[in-house]
């Protein structure tokens, strides 16, 4: 969008009053009152960020401090009145607005925003700690946000969730324009974490499929979090828009929901990404359900994608490889894959009785639910020696390369390293050499950013 | 409809697995355990009731006993499956069906009951006693009861209730399909507590004209409670029911929802409803609220009105009688006034930024949302003197008349009169004996039916 | 309707202007002109009095006249503007309108009105004489008719003609009704000749039945031709109506749009209707077609069907009589019926590739589709032996049939008679006294009224 | 899109059978058989050439022999059974089709070629040349064949017509796009001429602003003719497509059906189309009729209107000028000005009861509905003096542009000038000298494409 719409030269602001629809538009005296409180309370500064991440979307930055400088002085108050709630925006970004007029659009993912930070905070507070204390209270709460958002609606599955980078190279992003093309010609809905790059390109694809094959309405989704939406403003064609608390929530909506996953080059965090779906596909109860994972793109990102696969080998085994599929430089087919997947997957789950919006059958342990915080004493702990169970292996890459990261690029884990030397890693000799090969690689494509040389910020302790 | 269907001569019935759709079709595993444990335990028995109810819908039979006789063997049980519930009907009514398949107005009733059973048990069960102790909190409940059976909708103000008896004669009911015939030309929506008589013809009468102006998908809301619904099936027309826990939610409802309410002859219950009505609109807080409040019958009713009228002059003054309009034998006037007195509604409602589904500015004290349990104590606490404010004076006769009526015809009434004498209520002379005259009046139209003389079961203290 | 809405009981009027829809709201200027030319001239009349039956929908009265003389002062115009036509009421009957407003569905039925008289006018006028006296030109002109009242629309096969008399008795009516009722409930649509009796009840059940399924919206179609809308008014639930410039495209009209024929009690009329079907089913082209045909009726109607039954026995073998079914007090049983019926009609016309919405596989020959005079000379011409093919045998029994039932009833046929003496009828004499018996049963049924004994009017040459 | 859907580089090509929707699913047996004589006989060249180019919809090339000699064998026939029509494909391009099923939109646009081509042969064929030699004639045809094509629908005013070139550059072409965006925010629909450039990027920027408005369906209508649509093949996002059947009827469309006129920078093309809208709105009888039209375009195309408002100026005067505004790189201002000038067109028709859906009155001289021919005779007729009346003259300069650029770029003009020598030319010194200031500029921009120096193709004659 960002070569169709102007960039905003100047800074008009405007002042509105807003009345939500869609599911804030009823509601009881005690709910708007609730609401209120808590907008206005602990809530407040998030709904706020959140707020202005939807009121420029579209812009051309994707930079979040920019949205806060450009407009210091705005501001969202959620006000009671019988009818229901009222939103009264203060100095918001002119761009939302069209003579005055704020875009429907825009007043959508607006609601969105106000309806699920609400949800959050009044369904999901302290007093319900101890429900999120187990998997399957866990998988409730994001069921209820999910549907709660209405994205749980009855329908054959056609979901496809797009993940990869959010700065890829001009070659990658046509390419995944392409492939959104060809899914949304055989009319699959695309579900992303809905900023920039690969995250948008399969949804203007599809777009203009859907248009073509004339499929109104189509879906487009974005997933995100609190931390993430502020730096990845949605892209304008999303249409429904969830904000999950956390990223391990996020993950989980993301495999529930949809119903199969393509991986387009990305950063290490697509990388991670990858490690995570493996970690749940090789977990003894998921061996049986069919899940479509495809790892696509350009020819020439091909490398990224052969590095990824040759570490997964090394590490987890050709049976992990067995459970998705490399196609470089095919759009068509890829779409074509995906169709006979989905196929598959709704074969099961009338076979299973399982609903088609929401993948009750995947197992997702308690500790791909939690977050990890790689410290020392975390990344002491992982074991990364070849003869575990490839499901516990692969949970434990996921959390050395999180670590490897942090301790490369993230404040956080530089200063710790900085202060406490390298991590000590326990693992084999030839995994640790695998693994920082292919960090190695990433810094070279520029995948990974660094300042100066890449240096390894940890010790293998065999 | 009992003309129009044949009854059942034989008794056929049918077993089936049927799948819920609206509202009843995303749950999480958790609802659906807690919907299933809960519909085999203690709501079971009622659960059982209020569907074969439905099951019935249409019958000729008005007998609550009969539907119960005819099908002894028939049950429902709620099934567990991820995709959702399945709801197994055993020995069901063959009425319901047609060549096998569930005729679909008859699921949608029945999956509503599953719907209100399962929310009262599970939203509003005992954990919840102390939110139901105020005022605020019932009312909330009864907000929380009708969204979730989607029964708030914005949309202008059309709404219509009516009141009036079961088993009204031939005049009355073609009467009040006339009514309801003018209110649905002018695009009215009926509502009613849904059974056969006076909570029928208006919906009848409506649904022709509603034809007549293409109105669809037009609402014909049933609002009923699990005491009525076995003695009093809906009728086929309603096409969104809801059960409310107990008669005062039930008449709550009625006020909260409608935008105007019109009262066709009845028996004693309609007098007691008139009564509830004006205690409401009696009510310091309210008198400023329009509230459209017609009473109508064709010629040969014209007593009925004319004596309740007498009866509310003398006690609770013209100011009182003020508040509703009498109109005999004109359908077309009262569809007029109806619609005149429910622009102003909107006009009241506009201005003062109140919801147009939902009536939150009628204030209802909590003792008119309490059950009013007819014993010697509770009758000797009557205080029926003039000189009281109109609304309590109002509100206290409506229990008189409660417990009259009980220690005339209902058995625990008859039974407490039986062992410990008339009851003893204070009260000016002259209301006594206005109040007498009209019990007299309602036995000699056979609106109140006893065996034997009439004889007063209560003694006045002066 | 009749009992439902009040008789006019004074004569208010009103004058109003009407902006037509549907398919009369986008026209040149070149066709406004020669619609306002059409209904200011010859025309005009008809439209006038077409106009007033549909106005006067839903009244009490089947009588023609009662509509003309309770509102002389009536009249139409049809006005031109850039914008389209607008038309113009004058003193037209106050029950079509509330409130000052047209009621919606009346408003549709009179711009039916004017778009089939004037396309009838205009599209079959005296220029297009010559096409319209080929067999294939005047199907064509029924097609263009139907397609023009936006009748022919793909989808599934479901509509039921329902043919019987318009002043059945009581029982008779009522087993319409159920029979309605149970088609209703298997998703079958409804087509008749759009007046009271047999014409009204089927579309009544069916309307309470579609209800109860949700099937939204329903088609009720009427089909009438100028000289009989005025003597029998729409009634209320058609909501799709066409008016056929005679009776022969009238009759062609059922047989090309329904998918199957019910035929229930009735006069002569409806003995004269099942042998032109049956003329058209014996026809060797037609002889492979399925058609669901039955004859239908409540237990005390038995006898109806009986004699007719054995009456095309003795005439026209039991090879005609297979052609039909007669189902005696069995609504159920007959939906059942014509449902498997129209299934196979539908397999019939995927696998001859025929349409759905028009029957063109049926061969109806020309002399089916012109009016028959009966007078002397063409009743001398008729040939009623045995021997002959049972579909020209069949339509010249129809014709023997229309002669006589005019010889007796009819003011020209009396007339003719009185003048000229008996007609002179060529047919083997137990044909004739077949004939005889039948209409003597007619007579002792009330189903022809007659002043006097019945004495035949014709005298057979052997 | 050129750039999203890959360049077809192999030749796949499909054969399969279409069966139509949308205006050609309900035709009579006639019907068919006309329309299969008329796609195989005279028809059938026109008809191929026409299907090839929306078959290839969306192709990266606009070179019509591209697709004629890419797709050599591809062939179309129309085929006739009872159901309707059949279309059959043979060879045709695999780029319409995904897994072997026609793209949805590309059908509609085949459906809609076969639509126009056959109302053209069968309603506008030889036998009706007469109607066609009148003003109202022609206009009834353009109204016929545009209301065939379900293109009249009542509906508010919003119908913006861009006008520009079809090879513009490109900045130009993304400002078509930004202007585009604007509209369609505030909920104007697009028609254009359907090629490529300014006919493809209002559309584009239109459809992002649609979704972001969620305004479903909106509108993309392409009006083209026979021999453009080949060259120029409707660009993917057109979902009304019509055929009119010369330039002429063309140009009557976008005026009749367009609610105001955006011009975009184009070739002398666009030059001949201001001056025919010009010849228009200076008509006596169109002076009061409001009709918004804006020449727009990015500042680096200023010089090309201030050249064509010079001209304007100095042979027609102010007051021609007067009717249209320009406005240099300013989007947001071009659609806030397009939105007021609607909304008088709206008052007007309103106040004159005309229709929105077409422009009855504006008044189109019959010359100006007959094609121009450019020859020695008919530019020795023009007449370009001052003191003519203004309509007058603008109809002779487009005449005289129309024939310059003839003979300096057209391979027949080029001939004639060769053979007969210059046109002779009768007009004020000061008039020529501007238009040939014009023309000197437009080959300079590159607008007009001349091989070697440009030299005048003309003597004026005072």
């Amino acid at each position: 969008m960002s070569n169709e719409i102007p960039a905003a030269t100047a800074l008009p602001t405007v002042n509105a009053y807003i009345y939500p629809r869609g599911g804030l538009d009823v509601l009881s005296r005690d709910e708007v009152a609730r609401l209120k409180d808590a907008s206005s309370g602990g809530m407040h500064d998030l709904l706020r960020r959140c707020a202005l991440a939807v009121l420029t979307s579209g812009s051309a930055s994707d930079d979040p401090r920019a949205a806060q400088e450009l407009y210091p002085d705005f501001d969202i108050q959620v006000l009671q009145q019988d009818r229901g709630i009222r939103i009264e925006l203060v100095n918001a970004p002119g761009m939302a607005f069209v003579d005055g007029q704020i875009i429907r659009g825009v007043a959508e993912l607006l609601f969105a925003v106000v309806r699920d930070l609400a949800y959050t905070a009044i369904e999901l507070g302290p007093e319900y700690a101890t429900d999120l204390e187990s998997s399957s209270g866990i998988t409730s709460a994001v069921f209820g946000l999910l549907r709660n958002a209405r994205l749980l609606q009855p329908g054959d599955p056609n979901l496809v969730v797009c993940w990869g980078g959010h700065s890829i190279n001009r070659g990658e992003y046509d390419y995944t324009k392409l492939v959104g093309y060809e899914l949304g010609l055989r009319g699959m809905d695309i579900c992303t974490g809905c900023g920039p790059g690969a995250m948008k390109g399969p949804m203007k694809g599809a777009n203009v499929a859907h248009a073509k094959q004339r499929q109104y309405p189509a879906r487009y989704i974005g997933i995100t979090e609190p931390g993430i939406i502020a730096a990845e403003s949605p892209n304008p064609i999303v249409n429904q828009l969830v904000i999950m608390p956390d990223i391990e929530k996020r993950l989980e909506s993301f495999v529930r929901l949809g119903h199969g996953i393509i991986v387009f080059p990305g950063g290490v965090g697509t990388a991670e990404e990858i490690l995570y779906l493996l970690g749940l596909l090789l977990q003894e109860e998921n061996r049986e359900i069919p899940f479509p994972f495809i790892l696509t793109g350009p020819t020439a990102s091909a490398p990224y994608f052969q590095q990824i696969d040759q570490f997964i080998r090394l590490t987890l085994g050709d049976e992990a490889a067995a459970r998705y599929e490399i196609i470089v430089a095919d759009p068509e087919q890829v779409a074509r894959r995906m169709a006979a997947g989905i196929r598959k997957v709704k074969e099961y789950r009338v076979a299973h009785k399982d609903s088609f919006y929401f993948n009750w059958s995947m197992t997702i342990p308690l500790d791909l639910q939690r977050p990890f915080v790689p410290n020392h004493e975390a990344m002491a702990a992982l074991d990364l020696h070849h003869g575990r169970k490839p499901h516990e292996l692969a949970a434990d890459l996921r959390r050395a390369f999180s670590g490897i990261v942090a301790g490369n690029v993230k404040e956080d884990g530089l200063r710790r390293v900085e202060e406490f030397g390298p991590f000590r890693i326990n693992g084999d000799r030839d995994i640790m050499q695998s693994l920082d090969a292919l960090l190695r690689a990433f810094v070279e494509q520029r995948r990974m950013k660094i300042s100066g040389d890449y240096k390894p910020c940890y010790e293998v302790v065999a």
